[in-house]
Protein backbone atom coordinates (compact mmCIF):
# COMPACT_ATOMS: atom_id res chain seq x y z
CA UNK A 1 0.00 0.00 0.00
CA UNK A 2 1.29 3.74 -0.91
CA UNK A 3 0.33 6.71 1.98
CA UNK A 4 0.93 9.98 1.06
CA UNK A 5 0.76 12.34 4.57
CA UNK A 6 0.62 15.95 4.20
CA UNK A 7 1.33 17.60 7.32
CA UNK A 8 3.26 20.31 8.82
CA UNK A 9 5.31 17.92 10.67
CA UNK A 10 6.68 15.37 8.84
CA UNK A 11 9.08 14.21 11.30
CA UNK A 12 6.28 12.87 13.42
CA UNK A 13 5.65 10.35 11.30
CA UNK A 14 9.50 9.06 12.06
CA UNK A 15 7.42 6.49 14.80
CA UNK A 16 6.53 4.44 11.50
CA UNK A 17 10.34 3.56 11.13
CA UNK A 18 9.79 1.43 14.29
CA UNK A 19 8.64 -1.85 15.18
CA UNK A 20 5.96 -3.98 13.36
CA UNK A 21 5.37 -0.99 10.54
CA UNK A 22 8.82 -0.25 10.24
CA UNK A 23 9.65 -3.56 9.12
CA UNK A 24 6.63 -4.11 6.74
CA UNK A 25 8.53 -1.06 5.61
CA UNK A 26 11.45 -2.45 4.88
CA UNK A 27 10.20 -5.38 3.21
CA UNK A 28 8.54 -3.16 0.83
CA UNK A 29 5.14 -4.26 1.57
CA UNK A 30 4.21 -0.57 2.66
CA UNK A 31 5.26 2.78 1.21
CA UNK A 32 4.75 6.08 3.91
CA UNK A 33 5.91 9.84 2.27
CA UNK A 34 5.48 12.22 4.87
CA UNK A 35 5.05 15.17 2.82
CA UNK A 36 5.33 18.96 4.42
CA UNK A 37 2.28 21.15 3.49
CA UNK A 38 4.32 24.24 4.34
CA UNK A 39 6.65 23.48 1.12
CA UNK A 40 3.53 24.73 -1.11
CA UNK A 41 2.54 27.63 0.23
CA UNK A 42 2.64 30.90 -2.30
CA UNK A 43 3.44 33.44 1.21
CA UNK A 44 6.53 35.47 0.90
CA UNK A 45 7.21 34.47 4.25
CA UNK A 46 6.46 30.91 4.39
CA UNK A 47 3.44 31.28 6.09
CA UNK A 48 0.51 28.49 6.22
CA UNK A 49 -2.00 29.74 8.61
CA UNK A 50 -4.08 33.83 9.69
CA UNK A 51 -6.43 34.39 11.86
CA UNK A 52 -9.92 33.34 11.24
CA UNK A 53 -12.10 35.71 9.44
CA UNK A 54 -15.31 36.71 11.92
CA UNK A 55 -12.70 36.80 14.46
CA UNK A 56 -12.07 34.23 17.79
CA UNK A 57 -8.81 32.74 19.30
CA UNK A 58 -6.60 30.40 17.04
CA UNK A 59 -5.22 30.27 13.57
CA UNK A 60 -6.63 28.38 10.85
CA UNK A 61 -4.40 26.72 7.81
CA UNK A 62 -4.97 28.43 4.56
CA UNK A 63 -6.75 26.95 1.30
CA UNK A 64 -4.21 27.44 -1.02
CA UNK A 65 -0.93 25.37 0.91
CA UNK A 66 -3.54 22.16 1.28
CA UNK A 67 -5.26 22.29 -2.16
CA UNK A 68 -1.83 22.84 -4.40
CA UNK A 69 -0.56 19.91 -1.81
CA UNK A 70 -3.56 17.38 -2.24
CA UNK A 71 -3.41 17.98 -5.73
CA UNK A 72 -0.13 17.55 -5.77
CA UNK A 73 -0.26 14.28 -4.17
CA UNK A 74 -3.12 13.02 -6.46
CA UNK A 75 -0.74 12.97 -9.37
CA UNK A 76 1.53 9.85 -8.48
CA UNK A 77 -1.26 8.49 -5.80
CA UNK A 78 -4.81 8.07 -6.96
CA UNK A 79 -5.97 7.21 -3.19
CA UNK A 80 -8.49 8.85 -1.40
CA UNK A 81 -8.33 12.13 0.45
CA UNK A 82 -8.69 11.60 4.01
CA UNK A 83 -9.08 14.12 6.56
CA UNK A 84 -8.31 13.64 9.97
CA UNK A 85 -11.08 15.59 12.03
CA UNK A 86 -13.79 15.66 14.97
CA UNK A 87 -16.24 16.23 12.13
CA UNK A 88 -15.47 12.75 10.44
CA UNK A 89 -17.08 9.24 10.63
CA UNK A 90 -15.91 7.93 14.16
CA UNK A 91 -12.89 4.85 13.02
CA UNK A 92 -13.35 1.37 14.26
CA UNK A 93 -12.28 -1.93 13.05
CA UNK A 94 -14.64 -2.22 10.37
CA UNK A 95 -13.38 1.15 8.48
CA UNK A 96 -9.92 0.17 9.28
CA UNK A 97 -10.75 -3.67 7.19
CA UNK A 98 -12.06 -1.60 4.41
CA UNK A 99 -9.55 0.73 4.14
CA UNK A 100 -6.54 -1.72 4.35
CA UNK A 101 -8.00 -3.18 0.84
CA UNK A 102 -7.63 0.14 -0.85
CA UNK A 103 -3.99 0.53 -2.58
CA UNK A 104 -3.39 4.29 -2.18
CA UNK A 105 -4.32 6.52 0.17
CA UNK A 106 -3.56 10.42 1.19
CA UNK A 107 -4.10 11.38 4.54
CA UNK A 108 -4.47 15.58 5.37
CA UNK A 109 -3.40 16.59 8.92
CA UNK A 110 -4.92 19.66 9.70
CA UNK A 111 -3.31 22.16 12.68
CA UNK A 112 -3.97 24.88 14.88
CA UNK A 113 -8.23 25.59 14.95
CA UNK A 114 -8.92 23.63 11.26
CA UNK A 115 -8.51 24.19 7.86
CA UNK A 116 -10.05 26.74 5.62
CA UNK A 117 -13.52 25.32 4.90
CA UNK A 118 -12.68 25.82 1.02
CA UNK A 119 -10.20 23.20 0.83
CA UNK A 120 -12.66 20.58 1.84
CA UNK A 121 -13.67 20.82 -2.16
CA UNK A 122 -10.36 18.20 -2.69
CA UNK A 123 -11.71 15.70 0.56
CA UNK A 124 -13.26 12.30 0.00
CA UNK A 125 -13.66 11.49 3.65
CA UNK A 126 -13.14 12.93 6.86
CA UNK A 127 -12.80 10.13 9.61
CA UNK A 128 -12.44 11.07 13.59
CA UNK A 129 -10.30 9.31 16.17
CA UNK A 130 -12.67 9.97 18.56
CA UNK A 131 -14.55 12.35 20.87
CA UNK A 132 -11.87 14.83 21.83
CA UNK A 133 -9.61 16.58 20.86
CA UNK A 134 -5.98 16.49 19.76
CA UNK A 135 -3.36 19.14 19.19
CA UNK A 136 -3.29 18.22 15.38
CA UNK A 137 -4.57 15.77 13.16
CA UNK A 138 -0.90 13.70 12.90
CA UNK A 139 -2.11 12.19 16.39
CA UNK A 140 -5.23 10.85 14.59
CA UNK A 141 -3.67 9.57 11.51
CA UNK A 142 -0.78 8.02 13.86
CA UNK A 143 -3.13 5.22 15.34
CA UNK A 144 -5.81 4.96 12.36
CA UNK A 145 -2.65 4.15 9.69
CA UNK A 146 -0.69 1.93 12.23
CA UNK A 147 -4.68 -0.18 12.61
CA UNK A 148 -4.98 0.11 8.72
CA UNK A 149 -1.64 -1.20 8.11
CA UNK A 150 -1.37 -4.17 10.13
CA UNK A 151 -4.32 -6.32 8.37
CA UNK A 152 -2.46 -6.28 5.33
CA UNK A 153 -1.19 -9.24 4.54
CA UNK A 154 2.35 -10.08 5.39
CA UNK A 155 2.64 -7.08 7.84
CA UNK A 156 2.15 -9.45 10.66
CA UNK A 157 4.06 -12.20 11.60
CA UNK A 158 2.41 -15.73 12.94
CA UNK A 159 3.99 -14.36 16.45
CA UNK A 160 2.06 -11.18 16.01
CA UNK A 161 -1.22 -12.77 14.91
CA UNK A 162 -4.78 -11.39 14.49
CA UNK A 163 -6.74 -14.42 14.88
CA UNK A 164 -9.11 -13.94 18.47
CA UNK A 165 -8.38 -10.48 18.57
CA UNK A 166 -11.02 -7.67 20.40
CA UNK A 167 -13.77 -6.49 17.83
CA UNK A 168 -12.72 -9.12 15.14
CA UNK A 169 -15.80 -11.32 16.08
CA UNK A 170 -17.60 -8.40 18.43
CA UNK A 171 -16.11 -9.18 21.56
CA UNK A 172 -13.29 -8.16 23.59
CA UNK A 173 -10.60 -10.81 24.26
CA UNK A 174 -10.32 -13.31 26.76
CA UNK A 175 -7.33 -12.65 29.32
CA UNK A 176 -3.35 -14.03 28.65
CA UNK A 177 -1.03 -15.63 30.72
CA UNK A 178 2.52 -17.18 29.91
CA UNK A 179 5.02 -18.70 31.59
CA UNK A 180 5.84 -19.42 34.85
CA UNK A 181 2.57 -21.40 36.27
CA UNK A 182 2.78 -19.17 39.53
CA UNK A 183 3.64 -15.82 39.45
CA UNK A 184 3.61 -14.29 42.94
CA UNK A 185 1.44 -17.09 44.93
CA UNK A 186 -1.45 -16.74 41.50
CA UNK A 187 -1.51 -19.87 39.45
CA UNK A 188 -2.54 -19.92 35.91
CA UNK A 189 -6.16 -21.01 35.29
CA UNK A 190 -5.71 -25.24 35.70
CA UNK A 191 -7.98 -25.29 32.65
CA UNK A 192 -5.23 -23.49 30.37
CA UNK A 193 -2.23 -26.24 31.61
CA UNK A 194 -5.13 -29.56 30.42
CA UNK A 195 -4.00 -29.76 27.35
CA UNK A 196 -7.92 -30.06 26.84
CA UNK A 197 -8.22 -28.25 23.29
CA UNK A 198 -12.15 -28.36 23.27
CA UNK A 199 -12.20 -27.18 27.38
CA UNK A 200 -9.65 -24.58 26.47
CA UNK A 201 -11.89 -23.09 23.63
CA UNK A 202 -15.22 -23.05 25.90
CA UNK A 203 -13.24 -21.50 28.96
CA UNK A 204 -11.47 -18.60 26.63
CA UNK A 205 -15.15 -18.06 24.87
CA UNK A 206 -17.02 -17.97 28.45
CA UNK A 207 -13.86 -15.43 29.60
CA UNK A 208 -14.76 -13.04 26.20
CA UNK A 209 -18.37 -13.10 27.01
CA UNK A 210 -18.06 -12.46 30.26
CA UNK A 211 -15.36 -9.40 30.02
CA UNK A 212 -17.52 -7.69 27.42
CA UNK A 213 -20.70 -8.02 29.63
CA UNK A 214 -19.22 -6.54 32.24
CA UNK A 215 -16.98 -3.37 30.72
CA UNK A 216 -18.91 -3.17 27.41
CA UNK A 217 -22.11 -3.90 27.44
CA UNK A 218 -23.03 -2.06 24.25
CA UNK A 219 -21.10 -4.28 22.57
CA UNK A 220 -22.34 -7.01 24.39
CA UNK A 221 -26.13 -5.99 23.16
CA UNK A 222 -24.95 -6.21 19.72
CA UNK A 223 -23.60 -10.31 19.53
CA UNK A 224 -25.99 -12.61 18.37
CA UNK A 225 -25.15 -15.38 21.23
CA UNK A 226 -25.47 -19.01 19.80
CA UNK A 227 -26.60 -21.84 21.67
CA UNK A 228 -23.60 -23.26 22.81
CA UNK A 229 -23.21 -19.37 24.66
CA UNK A 230 -26.09 -19.40 26.39
CA UNK A 231 -25.36 -23.03 27.97
CA UNK A 232 -21.22 -21.58 29.05
CA UNK A 233 -23.05 -18.51 30.44
CA UNK A 234 -25.65 -20.41 32.64
CA UNK A 235 -23.26 -22.89 33.75
CA UNK A 236 -21.26 -20.33 35.02
CA UNK A 237 -24.67 -18.86 37.01
CA UNK B 1 2.57 16.89 34.72
CA UNK B 2 5.00 13.99 35.41
CA UNK B 3 4.46 10.83 33.13
CA UNK B 4 6.38 8.05 33.23
CA UNK B 5 5.71 5.73 29.56
CA UNK B 6 6.59 1.81 30.12
CA UNK B 7 7.21 0.40 26.53
CA UNK B 8 8.86 -2.12 24.62
CA UNK B 9 9.42 0.61 21.85
CA UNK B 10 11.03 4.40 23.88
CA UNK B 11 11.90 5.63 20.98
CA UNK B 12 8.73 5.95 19.24
CA UNK B 13 7.81 8.97 22.07
CA UNK B 14 10.24 10.78 20.08
CA UNK B 15 7.00 12.45 18.96
CA UNK B 16 6.47 14.09 22.27
CA UNK B 17 9.57 16.22 21.07
CA UNK B 18 7.93 18.22 18.29
CA UNK B 19 5.40 20.78 17.94
CA UNK B 20 3.23 22.05 20.75
CA UNK B 21 3.49 19.10 23.36
CA UNK B 22 7.87 19.52 22.48
CA UNK B 23 7.24 23.28 23.60
CA UNK B 24 5.60 22.59 26.38
CA UNK B 25 8.44 20.01 27.48
CA UNK B 26 11.41 23.20 26.85
CA UNK B 27 8.91 25.09 29.04
CA UNK B 28 9.11 22.72 31.97
CA UNK B 29 5.24 22.34 32.05
CA UNK B 30 5.73 18.73 31.53
CA UNK B 31 8.16 15.90 31.76
CA UNK B 32 7.73 12.58 30.32
CA UNK B 33 9.89 9.73 30.66
CA UNK B 34 9.38 6.29 28.35
CA UNK B 35 11.12 3.60 30.06
CA UNK B 36 12.01 0.15 28.72
CA UNK B 37 10.37 -3.06 29.80
CA UNK B 38 12.84 -4.97 28.37
CA UNK B 39 15.59 -3.25 31.09
CA UNK B 40 13.03 -5.12 34.15
CA UNK B 41 13.24 -8.78 32.77
CA UNK B 42 15.12 -11.55 34.97
CA UNK B 43 15.05 -13.43 31.56
CA UNK B 44 18.74 -14.46 30.81
CA UNK B 45 18.08 -14.09 26.81
CA UNK B 46 16.66 -10.75 27.69
CA UNK B 47 13.00 -11.70 26.74
CA UNK B 48 10.25 -10.05 27.75
CA UNK B 49 7.45 -12.36 25.97
CA UNK B 50 6.70 -16.54 25.78
CA UNK B 51 3.96 -18.39 24.03
CA UNK B 52 0.63 -18.61 25.44
CA UNK B 53 -0.66 -21.11 27.66
CA UNK B 54 -3.34 -23.04 26.25
CA UNK B 55 -1.93 -22.49 22.77
CA UNK B 56 -2.58 -19.89 19.95
CA UNK B 57 -1.46 -17.39 17.95
CA UNK B 58 0.81 -14.99 19.49
CA UNK B 59 2.88 -13.64 22.27
CA UNK B 60 2.28 -12.79 25.39
CA UNK B 61 4.25 -10.46 27.64
CA UNK B 62 5.21 -12.06 31.01
CA UNK B 63 3.95 -10.51 34.00
CA UNK B 64 7.68 -10.02 35.55
CA UNK B 65 9.20 -7.62 33.67
CA UNK B 66 6.09 -5.38 33.42
CA UNK B 67 5.30 -5.70 37.22
CA UNK B 68 9.25 -4.90 38.25
CA UNK B 69 9.02 -1.96 35.79
CA UNK B 70 5.95 -0.55 37.20
CA UNK B 71 7.10 -1.08 40.97
CA UNK B 72 10.04 0.79 40.10
CA UNK B 73 8.37 3.69 38.35
CA UNK B 74 6.12 4.13 41.15
CA UNK B 75 9.12 5.00 43.64
CA UNK B 76 9.51 8.08 42.11
CA UNK B 77 5.83 8.26 40.41
CA UNK B 78 2.96 8.64 42.81
CA UNK B 79 0.27 8.61 39.73
CA UNK B 80 -2.58 6.45 38.65
CA UNK B 81 -0.92 3.16 36.73
CA UNK B 82 -3.13 3.37 33.36
CA UNK B 83 -3.03 0.27 30.94
CA UNK B 84 -4.22 0.86 27.34
CA UNK B 85 -6.22 -1.71 25.85
CA UNK B 86 -9.35 -2.81 23.81
CA UNK B 87 -10.98 -3.83 27.42
CA UNK B 88 -10.73 -0.29 29.17
CA UNK B 89 -13.33 2.26 29.32
CA UNK B 90 -13.38 4.56 25.62
CA UNK B 91 -11.32 7.34 26.14
CA UNK B 92 -13.39 10.78 25.70
CA UNK B 93 -13.02 14.41 26.39
CA UNK B 94 -14.00 14.15 29.79
CA UNK B 95 -11.93 11.71 30.65
CA UNK B 96 -9.09 14.02 29.58
CA UNK B 97 -10.38 17.14 30.98
CA UNK B 98 -10.06 14.93 34.29
CA UNK B 99 -6.76 13.20 34.12
CA UNK B 100 -5.22 16.65 33.10
CA UNK B 101 -5.89 17.84 36.59
CA UNK B 102 -3.60 15.06 37.99
CA UNK B 103 -0.06 15.61 38.76
CA UNK B 104 1.36 12.53 37.57
CA UNK B 105 0.40 9.78 35.27
CA UNK B 106 2.17 6.11 34.55
CA UNK B 107 0.92 4.48 31.23
CA UNK B 108 1.82 0.94 30.54
CA UNK B 109 1.51 -0.03 27.06
CA UNK B 110 1.20 -4.04 25.88
CA UNK B 111 2.59 -5.43 22.89
CA UNK B 112 1.66 -8.56 21.19
CA UNK B 113 -1.04 -10.70 21.82
CA UNK B 114 -1.47 -8.31 25.47
CA UNK B 115 -0.09 -8.93 28.89
CA UNK B 116 -0.23 -12.13 31.56
CA UNK B 117 -3.08 -11.29 33.66
CA UNK B 118 -1.58 -11.56 36.44
CA UNK B 119 0.18 -8.10 35.93
CA UNK B 120 -2.81 -6.12 36.55
CA UNK B 121 -2.78 -6.25 39.86
CA UNK B 122 -0.19 -3.52 39.44
CA UNK B 123 -2.69 -1.61 37.38
CA UNK B 124 -5.32 1.40 38.22
CA UNK B 125 -7.36 1.90 35.57
CA UNK B 126 -7.86 1.03 32.04
CA UNK B 127 -7.95 3.18 29.00
CA UNK B 128 -9.56 1.91 25.15
CA UNK B 129 -8.56 4.31 22.30
CA UNK B 130 -11.48 3.13 20.65
CA UNK B 131 -13.24 0.16 19.27
CA UNK B 132 -10.24 -1.15 16.35
CA UNK B 133 -6.82 -2.65 17.34
CA UNK B 134 -3.53 -1.54 17.27
CA UNK B 135 0.06 -2.90 17.04
CA UNK B 136 0.99 -2.02 20.56
CA UNK B 137 -0.62 0.09 23.44
CA UNK B 138 2.22 2.69 22.38
CA UNK B 139 -0.46 3.79 19.39
CA UNK B 140 -2.87 4.68 21.59
CA UNK B 141 -1.00 6.25 24.24
CA UNK B 142 0.53 9.05 21.93
CA UNK B 143 -2.69 10.41 21.02
CA UNK B 144 -4.30 10.37 25.03
CA UNK B 145 -1.41 11.34 26.04
CA UNK B 146 -1.42 14.39 23.60
CA UNK B 147 -5.38 15.06 24.21
CA UNK B 148 -4.53 15.45 28.30
CA UNK B 149 -1.43 17.34 27.91
CA UNK B 150 -2.76 20.24 25.84
CA UNK B 151 -5.21 20.97 27.92
CA UNK B 152 -2.47 21.60 31.52
CA UNK B 153 -2.33 25.55 31.59
CA UNK B 154 0.10 26.98 29.19
CA UNK B 155 0.62 23.84 27.09
CA UNK B 156 -1.59 26.00 24.26
CA UNK B 157 -0.43 29.60 23.54
CA UNK B 158 -2.90 31.95 22.73
CA UNK B 159 -2.90 31.26 18.66
CA UNK B 160 -3.44 27.52 19.55
CA UNK B 161 -6.75 28.39 22.29
CA UNK B 162 -9.10 25.71 22.81
CA UNK B 163 -12.17 27.91 23.25
CA UNK B 164 -15.06 27.04 20.97
CA UNK B 165 -13.22 23.49 20.52
CA UNK B 166 -15.28 20.60 19.45
CA UNK B 167 -16.87 18.38 22.30
CA UNK B 168 -16.46 20.92 24.63
CA UNK B 169 -19.90 22.39 24.74
CA UNK B 170 -21.25 18.61 23.28
CA UNK B 171 -21.12 20.26 19.29
CA UNK B 172 -18.95 20.03 16.48
CA UNK B 173 -17.17 22.57 15.68
CA UNK B 174 -18.51 25.54 13.21
CA UNK B 175 -16.50 25.59 9.66
CA UNK B 176 -13.17 28.13 9.70
CA UNK B 177 -12.65 30.32 6.96
CA UNK B 178 -9.21 32.63 6.53
CA UNK B 179 -7.53 35.14 3.96
CA UNK B 180 -8.25 35.23 0.68
CA UNK B 181 -11.64 36.55 0.79
CA UNK B 182 -12.62 35.05 -2.86
CA UNK B 183 -10.11 31.42 -2.90
CA UNK B 184 -10.73 29.66 -6.18
CA UNK B 185 -14.22 31.61 -6.95
CA UNK B 186 -15.48 30.99 -3.53
CA UNK B 187 -16.35 33.62 -1.00
CA UNK B 188 -16.24 33.41 2.37
CA UNK B 189 -19.81 33.63 4.26
CA UNK B 190 -20.80 37.47 3.73
CA UNK B 191 -21.50 37.53 7.97
CA UNK B 192 -18.13 36.62 8.64
CA UNK B 193 -16.52 40.04 6.81
CA UNK B 194 -19.67 41.75 8.35
CA UNK B 195 -18.01 42.92 11.89
CA UNK B 196 -21.51 42.13 13.72
CA UNK B 197 -20.09 40.21 16.32
CA UNK B 198 -23.87 39.15 17.63
CA UNK B 199 -24.68 37.74 13.97
CA UNK B 200 -21.55 35.90 13.75
CA UNK B 201 -21.86 34.49 16.84
CA UNK B 202 -25.05 33.49 15.47
CA UNK B 203 -24.49 31.92 12.88
CA UNK B 204 -21.42 30.22 13.87
CA UNK B 205 -23.86 28.43 16.44
CA UNK B 206 -25.88 27.50 13.78
CA UNK B 207 -23.72 26.07 11.97
CA UNK B 208 -22.25 24.04 15.11
CA UNK B 209 -26.02 22.58 15.46
CA UNK B 210 -26.68 21.62 11.54
CA UNK B 211 -23.09 19.90 11.02
CA UNK B 212 -23.61 18.19 14.29
CA UNK B 213 -27.28 17.42 13.25
CA UNK B 214 -26.29 16.09 10.20
CA UNK B 215 -23.11 13.89 11.28
CA UNK B 216 -23.24 13.24 14.84
CA UNK B 217 -27.15 12.82 15.28
CA UNK B 218 -26.11 10.88 18.61
CA UNK B 219 -24.25 13.58 20.20
CA UNK B 220 -27.06 16.21 18.77
CA UNK B 221 -29.50 13.70 20.83
CA UNK B 222 -27.67 14.53 23.90
CA UNK B 223 -27.36 18.21 23.67
CA UNK B 224 -30.11 20.45 25.34
CA UNK B 225 -31.26 23.02 23.12
CA UNK B 226 -31.87 26.83 24.19
CA UNK B 227 -34.91 28.95 23.24
CA UNK B 228 -31.97 30.74 20.63
CA UNK B 229 -30.75 27.61 19.44
CA UNK B 230 -34.53 26.63 18.56
CA UNK B 231 -35.03 30.08 17.07
CA UNK B 232 -31.69 29.80 14.63
CA UNK B 233 -32.92 26.43 13.57
CA UNK B 234 -36.71 27.35 12.63
CA UNK B 235 -34.83 30.63 10.62
CA UNK B 236 -33.33 28.16 8.58
CA UNK B 237 -36.34 26.54 7.58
Amino acid sequence: MKINILTLFPEMFDIFNHSIVGKAKEKGLIDIEAINIRDYTMNKHKKVDDYPYGGGAGMVMSAQPVVDAIRDSKKANKGKVIFLGPRGKTFDQKMAEELSKEEELIFLCGHYEGIDQRAFKEVDMEISLGDFVLTGGEMAAIPIIDSILRLIPGVLNKEESHQDESFSDGLLEYPQYTRPEVFEDERVPEVLLSGHHENIRKWRRLQSLLVTKERRNDLYKKVTLTKEDIKLLNSKK
